[in-house]
């Protein structure tokens, strides 16, 4: 049984950036295999914005594998602040979330991450339940449980402070409440980002101060790098994979990254062993696997996760069919116009014919084609946009329309 | 009409240490006295030690006197601290009072400043009827509206948090409610010590904040000095009058204090007007008053503010009895002695006599006296105390007995 835990420990541990306490997740995982006795693992999620990418589920995934050793994960919605309005000044921007929006996001976070989670073994709760109930007495009696100083010590606070920029007293409150919640909810386990250090500690010190019988563990995942290898995942950069993106999207954008990023993301994303991803690595190693198969498997494991076993391999099949058939040079060279452009003008300006006659010919002939399907109006005006132009089989170049 | 309200302010500036916002102070008097509009003068009160003393009494004199300008006194008792604990982690030391405990020290509250404050134009209040309302979201809403830097700028918070002294976050919360009071109650005017100042501020800046049509004016008194002039007016320092005082005590007390001190105890505690104040001074420096007879009609005014009309007058009466009936010489030679003596003993001892059998013939002959009551006893033994003793008409001595 030891040989279990072992295994278990090594699977928790993989691709986090910090975990404290893990005597006492090796402790909650034994008492599992020996009892059965289950145990709490919780992680918060913002009301607000239920439109997960796969930086998110790097989160969700090391939850999912709690539950493989005994873990009941709480599901937290943050709904208490969405309620009550933003408490930072900032009221006029910051839209006040109706109870049925709560519910409604609520709905949508499980679309999403039942796709990844147990849902026999998830508990989803919003804070709003007991932080209401907490009332302005019970607030103050848990804000006499940090001093000022110590709150200041907080990273982003020390910075904000030395720089003179405004401070709420109320953003103190939060740290106060997202421990408080794990007092609340009997947790045994916090998980969250590595930025979240300070506030998942408190949850161990309110516990501790409301005389808790445990203090949990805090395990901390590292932020996933997007599709670029560099920036962090997100939305606004656009180099992120979406929960809900079409499969053959999410297939061609797994393609597209790069094979040291591919190993990074079999680390966070995939659910191979890690001796598994340790084979893999030695098949490329020696040659004995092909890194673009390799890529298609990682492909194929998260495209299958969010749309259904089988899913993966029709992506795959898909994308064969429409990029791979032709042969399309990987380089080629663009000419970039302002505005609207005539088709022929573009052949001509792209040097792909000598004369807008000569175009308005091949095109009639079914000579041209426009990113792989063939033209045939010679009247086209092609708006703003990126596109391989394309003459006979062999003459090709890319048009950057501003 | 325009003197009038100049002679209130006159008044009302009397013996401040600080007003801000005097206009409005002026406008709100004006009002009153065109349109008998009344408006609210606020100060709070510590609900856990209704035992008064004059020290107190300074502020809820000029309560009294807006009274009298058309201001209705919201005697704002602070209970809602008091029921949920010590918010500042000394919670072990603090004692939580019961709703009765609260009810009963208002009582005693309002028997206490009914002899100064007009009962039909006074409203007494408690601040945990809105306080709990405001719920966890109504008191982070609250505490947006300040930042830790300017909270931190409050003077004594700035020498704590320099000096690594421990702020608990929740102490940030104490100036918010106190200003949130001011909203609640709609106070046009709120009235404090000095030190109270951050605090005072803090209802202009929330009545603000919460777009309320006023912004309350601020009146700080300050501090009194106790019967020794020097050092501020405090039970454990024991140079105070006590509200319930008996009346001779609070006499001869007002008695006992300098006739510097004197001038500062009119202008802060007599009802008498400036004007009237200026003309005993005035008597005394051409001579045609006599201090003591002015220090007199001071402690008659208190002593019947307390007692009622009639008892100052009573008690200067019993006062001369007691110890102005005869002259007693102001220094006269010290003895002390260790446990009881026999007071033939002492008469030796303080060599008013030569011998006790003297002592004794002395006792019978009606010759002796202590403290002014003639002894009959020549087996009387002093007990711990002090005494004057006396024989004769002209030999005195004070005898201390430890």
């Amino acid at each position: 049984m030891e040989n279990k835990v072992q295994e278990a420990l090594e699977e928790i541990k993989r691709g986090t950036s910090e975990i404290i306490d893990i005597e006492s997740i090796e402790k909650l995982i034994k008492r599992y295999y020996e009892t059965g006795e289950n145990f709490y693992v919780k992680a918060g999620f913002d009301p607000t914005a239920p439109d997960l990418h796969l930086g998110h589920t790097v989160l969700i995934q090391k939850l999912a594998l709690f539950q493989k050793f005994g873990g009941i994960v709480q599901f937290l919605i943050g709904d208490f602040t969405a309620t009550i309005g933003d408490p930072t000044g900032k009221s006029e921007t910051r839209k006040v979330l109706s109870e049925q929006d709560v519910l409604d996001n609520a709905q949508s976070y499980k679309t999403q991450v039942f796709k990844i989670l147990d849902e026999s073994k998830t508990e989803v709760m919003f804070n709003s339940k007991w932080l209401k109930e907490l009332g302005t007495g019970g607030l103050i009696s848990l804000a006499s449980n940090l001093t000022v100083a110590r709150m200041i010590e907080r990273d982003d606070f020390s910075k904000r402070y030395e720089s003179n920029t405004p401070i709420a007293v109320s953003e103190f409150m939060y740290p106060l409440l997202q421990g408080y919640d794990s007092v609340a909810m009997n947790t045994d386990i916090e998980l969250g980002g590595t930025d979240q250090k300070f506030n998942l500690l408190m949850g161990r010190t309110l516990q501790k101060a409301y005389n808790c019988k445990k203090q949990q563990a805090v395990l901390m995942m590292p932020i996933l790098e997007g599709l670029d290898g560099v920036q962090k995942m997100s939305k606004s950069l656009g180099n992120y994979i979406g929960v809900t993106d079409e499969a053959f999207d999410m297939f061609g954008k797994v393609l597209s990254i790069s094979d040291e990023l591919m190993w990074r993301y079999f680390e966070l994303l995939s659910s191979k062993s890690l001796n598994e991803i340790a084979a893999l690595k030695k098949g490329v190693e020696n040659k004995t696997l092909h890194p673009k198969d390799v890529k298609d498997s990682l492909a194929i494991e998260i495209v299958d996760r969010f749309h259904g076993v089988g899913s993966g391999e029709k992506a795959k099949e898909e994308f064969k069919k429409v990029f791979a058939k032709k042969d399309i040079p990987t380089d080629m060279n663009e000419y970039t116009f302002e505005g609207e452009i005539w088709i022929c003008q573009a052949l001509v300006e792209a040097k792909l014919v000598n004369s807008t006659s000569q175009a308005r010919r091949d095109v009639k002939a079914n000579a041209v084609s426009l990113n792989q399907e063939k033209v045939s109006d010679d009247k086209l005006n092609l708006q703003i946009g990126e596109y391989i132009l394309q003459k006979g089989k062999k003459n090709f170049a890319k048009i950057i329309i501003k």
